[in-house]
């Protein structure tokens, strides 16, 4: 794998994506429409036109990569690498005017996602890792990611996007882990991996998440030294239900309290 | 009044704020103390330099005024005219790396706020509104605030910070509401009231909130255009139960289920 290559391209399409998403932001020209018949599942035009953008670079950059994505599915391709992205992860915060949406761009072999970035296009934030790296560059310029490492449960701070999380018993074990806690917070979709991947936060715990909603979370935290698993410890990269955490002690406390499910 | 001297003295005050607060964000200096003996009330050195950083500002350019702030309490003034301040709003946000937290300064009168400014130091955001402007700074230059306007409950996007709100029956009270609503989000402290101020969202909810919380928030909100009472309809510029609205429909909507309480 030439890693130069790979992160340039990622960086590229990061690029693309900010600029074909942001002009859609807090503006009146945002349609939205539902995509699911049943609850509140809104497509933007701003989804696909970051998606186009995505594949734009793709086919001129990598055209032997595959590439899944949440709106044009998936286009295959001869490398044994497959990009997974999602142009506007969080979409009810994007049509809420929260910046805590971001894009995610991933990439993966057969082992699951060995590359990965997440992009706050509004703040003008871009935290990635892989190859050995982990790092970020916002407002205040650029930094190594790094987890805040071990804690005892009972120090940790929590998040999760809604507190339904997801059925009725997969939301009574988020609560045993929730009541367990010193401090749980609501509303940052993916923004809270990459809080965590910098140290600021101990676990992240959702459930019902696609592939590419997590596949560049996983890289991007593995970098920084923390753990995503699912929810009985096994590989989360197809997504489900997700355990994020800063350290083997609250990965482990956490594990104990969502297992008996 | 002299507003332009008031406007640019709460600049020089947002300022002055955004340069003390900023170095503890995201910092490994940051200490958090147990302000309340039960429960979970950070008190951050950061406060503490934001507030002394806003009251130097004062004493040098409109010592006349008096000052009430969350941290150092009440100084008297002569003029009639008092600053209302939080130099962090929102930190268990601010504890947790969210960008959600603000300044919060407001002017007020025997009236009530006469002008407020709600400032993001990290994203560089601010949100100002009285004498018969409103309007935003941020990333993307420049701007008007104008809330979105009248529409039905059902097609309302709510915001509180956390799903409890206050006590059980204030809970159950918003649940009403919540259950009536299109979308209900979380966590974004202050920064709710800039969104809707910004035309983003319709309704914010909250319970338990002290003066210095909600007066800039009212100032910014009512020179945009939109409504904020108490969950009577009275004023809010003392805290307690707060409602903030994009326009009548959602507030008298709102009103109604609350009031039951």
């Amino acid at each position: 794998m030439d890693h130069d290559n790979i992160i340039a391209t990622a960086h590229a399409m990061a690029d693309a994506a900010r600029a074909a998403v942001l002009p859609y932001f807090r503006s009146g020209a945002l349609v939205a429409e539902n995509k699911a018949v049943a609850g509140f599942d809104p497509v933007t035009a701003a989804d696909r036109a970051g998606e186009r953008a995505i594949l734009e670079v793709l086919e001129a950059e990598r055209p032997q990569d595959a590439l899944i994505g949440e709106e044009f599915g998936t286009r295959p391709g001869q490398s044994g690498l497959t990009w997974v992205v999602d142009p506007v992860d969080g979409t009810r915060g994007f049509m809420s005017g929260t910046p805590t949406w971001g894009v995610l761009i991933a990439l993966s072999d057969a082992s699951g996602p060995v590359y990965g970035l997440i992009d706050q296009p509004y703040i003008g934030e871009r935290f990635e890792g892989g190859f050995g790296h982990a790092r970020m560059v916002g407002p205040q310029g650029e930094c190594a990611l790094g987890v805040r490492g071990e804690r005892p449960l009972s120090e940790a701070i929590l998040f999760t996007t809604f507190p339904e999380v997801g059925s009725d018993s997969e939301g009574a074990a988020f609560r045993r882990v929730a009541e367990s806690v010193r401090l749980v917070r609501y509303g940052m979709d993916c923004y809270a991996y990459a809080l965590l991947a910098a140290g600021q936060i101990d676990l992240v715990i959702e459930a019902g998440l696609n592939s590419y909603d997590i596949q560049a979370p996983i890289a991007v935290i593995e970098a920084a030294g923390g753990i995503v698993t699912d929810w009985r410890g096994g590989p989360a990269r197809e997504g489900g239900r997700v355990l994020a955490a800063a350290g083997r002690a609250q990965h482990e406390a956490a594990l104990a309290l969502l297992a008996d499910l």
